[in-house]
């Protein structure tokens, strides 16, 4: 089988670098460029030296041109670009031909006024918002499958999303009562020189951050209304935690009124029972993030309290995996139409 | 000024070590008695290594025994122990006429009934109950500095008590929808050869536990419940992460109807204004753990959602000092009349 | 291609759990046991959650019985067992027919003197001692396709054997200023319930153990006496540091007079250019742990100290993966002759 | 008792915050005024939220000048400047009649030629360098008590010396012969935004680096060179752990003909038997930085290995503490003809 000619527009962060990762690997992609400002003519081996002696490792950086990028023969390309940026070159790649998976926050907020609301800047390329398809493998495959252009989620929105959509479309909990605590890896704030995340800064630390109106709300509740049928609104109160990578979400939320509290595993269950990536746990057990780092997966477990009322929702998975470069090449595979799990093998 | 003579009955785990190294450099104490019953005569400098050069250290572990204690000149008792343990060994030392300051659960609960339903035994002592005073320093030093037997509470209950309790006496928040997220160093679950304990088990592992009817809820609604006046049933959700010691608590609850929300701030002003341990860190500045970590502080910051309506509470403190041995001894400083920050001065 | 059957004897383990990783993810194997004197009964999936959903999980846990373990039809059987244990296991399954990759020290040592010398008991099966073929892929090829029994060397072995035979073999340096030190991640102390082993006796600490006489020197002093010619007796001393996985290894040795430093890096390169799982760094680049995590390779650096007329040797591994497991199957690959990298492409 | 006036110039760093911490902390000291390039007008508390409520915390920083800092009254000024910058700020605060503890590098050489060589730049006060006195309080009690100028040793010499010198004056090893490795946590390297530093990069790695002529070099050597009335050269290998604080070191050198191994644990216990902060563990005891951190205790093990005839050293310190603030505050003490102790007691 030919392989798939793929690029990674912005190869030199965290995110970057787990998309080298399970390209190279990947059986059925080539690797035809990868893009950095500051890392030009450097190899992959030179810049990752994890990746020296694997093949494809010895392949050059070149600037983010998105002629050079369509020269190199790619029909895919990968996003993991800054916001504001990503969409400039994103349409450009388009106008080219290629097919675009981006990462960033760019195209998953369908309404631009939303979008200027969070990020502060008015959003670069409005028309194309209607085309972009938010890229939750397990909840939109039909149109990833089609689709020219993938708003691929983010690491905590992919941890809060998967657990409530199929209660809130099925109305087994109260959705003003929703509350979600994230706790992530320190990878999730990027590869930057920056004092708060010096290793001394953040070892032996925990902490809050980014409340109470954290970007990736503009996402969530987006999606989170869409399941629901009606405007939802919740609180999310992201925590930078000293792991490399992983992010553990617990979201508590009230049981609708006479709903059987099994109903919540049953409704998991329905959603979720034939998809590899996502892993039910049952009742009573918690996701933990080290099972989960390294892979494509999330795990989620949940349970529920007499007392309260509420059920509480327990997720886990890698921030660079099932929330950024696993999740992305998940879509990848599926608007490829290769098996759903190529290159995404790893535990 | 004479020294104060105090003994450690239960040295040897995490609690107790605390407790050893706090009292070895108190100004106004001398530690007459260390036990452990696997310890016996090893001085604590063999057994903690760290200790040793330090006055005092040589000081050999001795059986747990009341009256060997008693026979030591001790005139206070810190008992870091299993409960159930504890409540007898704390009537012994009550009877021998020494004052008693206990770090378990056995005193916390005022309710026998209460505590056989989380603690899945009859209460080992009832009738000492109405006596023992719950120790929160900054709620009860009146009653602590006249107290023959101290409750000290435990390390999630104080960073969950200290933010709420002002906010539920002036009811400004809606005790029903309280729902607590707190992340606890590893050294929370004590010193002990469990292999979900093990170094490689907890790091880059993050993880809930103990829901939805964690132990520590038993007293966590029983002081809230006094506060507000009214009964409180909450959600508690603990979490494990790899760091030693610290814990953050990110408290959400929903604002009473008209209050505004600068309310909240002002409560806590009144409420620990002149409290040398509570760092009000203001509006919107969340708490880390490791600016507390070694020290006796608890630090809590407040936000308000307009979008949600929420407050959130985020707090932090020292697991093992504000959180255990360092607030039992703000205790024992107001019992023995002494200043209240001796010996709880580190940073 | 039919894909070969193996088992592994004794999975419960850290070396166990890395075994399971990747034979059940290796294109050409089939796990057809797994063994556990305590996990009898449970799966894979269940004892390891991080591997629930992988093909082959479900597999239970039997008992180390020999006939048991030859009944699911394996041809091959690696042992990760406590030396002593392994030995009587080991003979027993050769009985049966099967090819056995041993992964304890029992058949490290060619002279049972030695053995016994290091281990403190006398050697359970010097019968077989002859025929193990030390399992240094990259030293051994030859032997270990055509060998019935393997005895795979440990982790601190592999760093700094793999830097140091060459230089012997050439006599570029002088044998008896070797000196050696490793620091290891705590995953090479095992997976054992131990109070030194917990996170919060390992967090933030860093020590020298095992000094001066750790029983790997019994095989890493027979190797480099193969490879010098003469009998070498070094300096070992190994550190304990807060990493799950990793080995670094700096060893320091005098060149040989009239040697050119230049020879050190040319005679790294006439040994290991060919080889997939050797990264040479070149000249002044150390090796850093986490480069190879989760790898199979090994990277080694070098320099040369004109002050001290001393080279200076930096290697890095995975000590589970080319340190234990990863080697294993390295091994296994070439006896089953398969292609070299299967099952261990990981980066 | 009157507070002695101190000041710390450079106070936003690692080493000058721990210079911080043991001020405000000290009995006999008032701090003030401390000094920083970017945070002049905020207080420490601000700047440190760990100082908050600590009185004196609210000092706020002022500019690095000269003559405000002389006109605070304060008599003592300690440098935590990077080399270069402390030697003319040094001077200039000699020359107002302040006494200076100098934590840089600038005044550690008495050779200036030497000083060249290893820090690539001319020195900048030749002049004072007779006068400099290379503050280690266990080797040169009495001239530090009169010196109006400290070098106060890095945390690397502090290791390595404070084991090998007593051996070197009694002629119990072989110079030639001495191999140093240490492990150093990562506040070792500064605060600086550098991506080498981040949390993502440092945390599951362990590497060398600066090999082989790592810049403390020149003052090991120099001091080494003293002790033993010959010229020494040394190797000395850095590396950099996942940890906070501490340093470790583990020393190999041959012992001298003729010499029983038992004597140097007899010259150890000569040289610091007195000494509070250096504490003897004995033969074959390893250190272990967890019991040092925090604290300005070296711990000292040693052992002996008749296989090689090598003496192998064991160190552990803070490398903030006793191998950087705690050492400095040391002097200022005996400076200052205050308790030696004081301000040091933390465990």
């Amino acid at each position: 089988m030919e392989r798939v000619k793929a690029a990674i527009v912005g190869a030199s962060g965290y995110t970057g670098q787990e998309l080298v990762r399970r390209l190279l690997l990947h059986p059925h992609v080539e690797l035809t460029a990868a893009t950095s400002r500051q890392e030009e003519g450097r190899t992959l081996a030179e810049v990752y030296p994890r990746f020296a002696g694997i093949p494809g490792a010895e392949l050059a950086f070149i600037q983010p041109d998105p002629q050079a990028i369509a020269a190199t023969g790619a029909t895919f390309a990968f996003l993991a670009l800054p916001h504001g940026v990503a969409a400039e070159i994103g349409r450009a790649l388009l106008d080219l031909g290629l097919r675009v998976i981006d990462l960033s926050a760019d195209f998953r907020i369908h309404d631009a006024g939303v979008y200027e609301e969070f990020y502060d800047h008015a959003h670069p390329a409005p028309d194309l918002l209607a085309e972009a398809v938010y890229g939750l493998p397990e909840v939109r495959a039909d149109d990833i499958k089609a689709a020219r252009l993938i708003a691929s989620p983010g690491c905590y929105p992919t941890s809060i999303l998967l657990p409530l959509l199929p209660l809130l479309r099925e109305k087994l909990i109260v959705p003003a009562t929703i509350v979600a605590n994230s706790m992530s890896g320190v990878s999730g704030a990027g590869r930057k020189a920056d004092l708060s995340l010096l290793f001394c800064e953040c070892n032996e630390s925990a902490r809050a951050y980014g409340v109470p109106k954290h970007r990736h709300l503009s996402e969530i509740e987006q999606e989170l209304t869409i399941a629901a049928g009606e405007k939802v609104v919740i609180s999310f109160i992201p925590h930078l935690i000293p792991v490399n990578a992983g992010i553990v979400t617990t979201t508590t939320a009230t049981l609708a009124d006479g709903v059987d509290p099994e109903a919540i595993g049953a409704a998991l269950e329905r959603a979720y029972a034939g998809e590899f990536f996502v892993r039910l746990l049952g009742k009573g057990r918690p996701a933990d993030t080290k099972r989960v780092s390294g892979t494509n997966f999330i795990d989620i477990g949940w349970t529920h309290d007499p007392r309260t009322g509420r059920v509480i929702l327990m997720s886990a998975e890698d921030n660079l995996g099932k929330g950024a470069g696993g999740q992305a090449i998940q879509s990848f595979n599926l608007m490829a139409g290769l098996d759903p799990t190529a290159g995404l093998q790893s535990v």
